[in-house]
């Protein structure tokens, strides 16, 4: 039975667990630092659809599948599909997932949807709802370019301080038995605005919630930064990353070596041309399913916190002269 | 702890007790059929803000307020936050949600969003994972025809088969203690999709899937539509809610005078042009908030079927030549 500790954080008694796990991205990801960590590298960003929209749901569902396939079940088994993208009416996540067959709850939690859809489905499990769950997010480069920026046609000028939105998706399988790193926290976030407007600049406006979220995690859980063998906000990039270092400190808690964003980690920046770094839902999720994941099954990292990052933005909430408000949201992956 | 029956159905051993609950609608619910229910109704549409997105989330924010004085809790006794509505990125509820400081998980079902977000609350309730949590949605019909169909300036006719986004939003505070209703059972339903493409007839796009959840729900639970005093979908309308009268006989249940759709009791449609009735997240969230939850605490109605519908479609999705797919979730509440 889950026991509510502190503010905001969830104690699992009878931690769920990541029995599978799956992710795909596209070629700039597939040229990226964590390379070596991807199931499926795609060679375009088309997949042979005849839209992006459509190729990122192809992706989804083939990282759902995936899983699955990882987890050693079948379809059937899967009881609940927690999922969202960054699209209008997650239009990605309901194409992909339409074919499944399985009950559905769509989810929008911007960039930290992985983190989200993870918090879900393992209360899902842990309750006693479901034997195994599926929790997955997706994004595309070319798809959020044109819906919430510019057409990529325009060919527009991107400051340093803006991210990248990763091409790709990553989905997990949790259950109530199997082999695999156990959940046994999870820190849901709260909204945190801090009055930024610039859109280009989504680290800073996301720092100030994963900072939040951090301090209450340690807090809640009486944990330090340094007993987490890694601790991986989501979507910041590099601007976003220092930030939360310095915040973090103001807040009277040091996070040191063994802290990185999956934003920094998951371009090479300077050669790749990516500025601040990746972003997007998919980011934080291909380098959980990624090198995340693989890591802890090689027993680099045991006991891990995942801080996927949202910006809670639209285009029409900046129209309107609307700052940008962030959502963060924490689990911790133990190997026990 | 919760049992899960059947495909997709959970019986709670300790079922969530509805505390709290509160709504507001806009004029025009405000003249409708069941106007003595709401506890706030708007002079007009803006209500002082500037946009209709901003107004949203000013009468989201009230409605939630108002459930949780219903409950005469404290907004600090609640732990998390379910609530999505029809805006792309979800800044109804972004907003709304900000300066209420707890955790926060969005959800988008389209129009079966109430019945999400109840799902949702419950399972965290249940589970052990909070005492309180808010269940809330909004929609508007301002804001949802400007971003779905065409400018109001720009006069477009409707066909009869058209419904009429409501303005309003409906909250429910869930808690482990209390006095009030209970919510007994949950369908979380799948994505069901026909293939029909006419987006000015989403109550013929949304009819398979409440007839799959219905009678999933039915099969599972080994109840008839003769178990419940009232059982209400979402927001079908009338040609909606005639279809699934007809495909769920063909399934074997026949549904009777104890059937009703919250799109065709909203509204007045020959006096007030709404055609086929009452869509949005709104509209099956009212009702439940104002009618169904009110005559449950007069003993008119102890055990009713509650299934919130969903077309979850958005512009891309249909300029790309896709057709509509619905989702529907049943929320079982008994006075108990």
């Amino acid at each position: 039975m889950g026991n509510p500790i502190g503010e905001q954080t969830i104690a699992f008694g009878n931690p769920p667990i990541i029995v599978g796990f799956g992710n795909i991205v596209g070629p700039k990801e597939g040229e990226g630092l964590l390379k070596e960590y991807y199931d499926e590298i795609l060679e375009d960003s088309l997949w042979g659809e005849e839209t992006w929209e459509k190729a990122e749901s192809k992706i989804l569902n083939t990282a759902i599948n995936s899983a699955i396939d990882n987890a050693e079940i079948v379809k059937n088994d899967i009881r609940y599909i927690f999922a969202g993208d960054l699209l209008n009416q997650l239009i990605a996540s309901t194409f992909a997932i339409r074919d499944l067959e399985k009950p559905f709850f769509g989810l929008y939690g911007a960039c930290s949807t992985m983190g989200e859809s993870l918090i879900l489905a393992s209360m899902a499990v842990e309750g006693g709802f479901a034997d195994y769950c599926v929790a997955a997010t997706s994004s595309h480069f070319c798809g959020a370019e044109k819906q919430f920026r510019y057409p990529l046609e325009f060919g527009n000028q991107r400051p340093l301080t803006a991210t990248w939105t990763v091409t790709g998706s990553g989905a997990v399988v949790v259950g109530n038995k199997g082999n695999g790193p156990k959940i046994t926290h999870v820190t849901p976030g709260k909204i945190v605005d801090l009055g930024i407007k610039d859109t280009m600049n989504m680290g800073a406006a996301m720092a100030p919630a994963a900072v939040d979220t951090l301090v209450t995690h340690f807090k809640d859980t009486g944990r330090n930064p340094d007993d987490y063998d890694l601790i991986a906000t989501g979507d910041l990039g590099m601007v976003g990353k220092e930030l939360v270092v310095e915040l973090v400190a103001k807040e009277g808690y040091n996070l040191g070596a063994n802290y990185t964003d999956c934003g920094v980690e998951i371009f090479d920046s300077k050669k790749q041309d990516t500025h601040a770094g990746g972003s997007g839902c998919g980011c934080s999720a291909v380098t959980l399913t990624g090198y995340i994941l693989k890591e802890m099954a090689k027993g680099t990292f045991n006991r891990i916190l995942f801080v996927p990052t949202g910006a809670l933005l639209s285009p029409s909430s900046s129209f309107q002269g609307e700052s940008i408000p962030g959502i963060a949201h924490a689990v911790v992956i133990e190997n026990i």
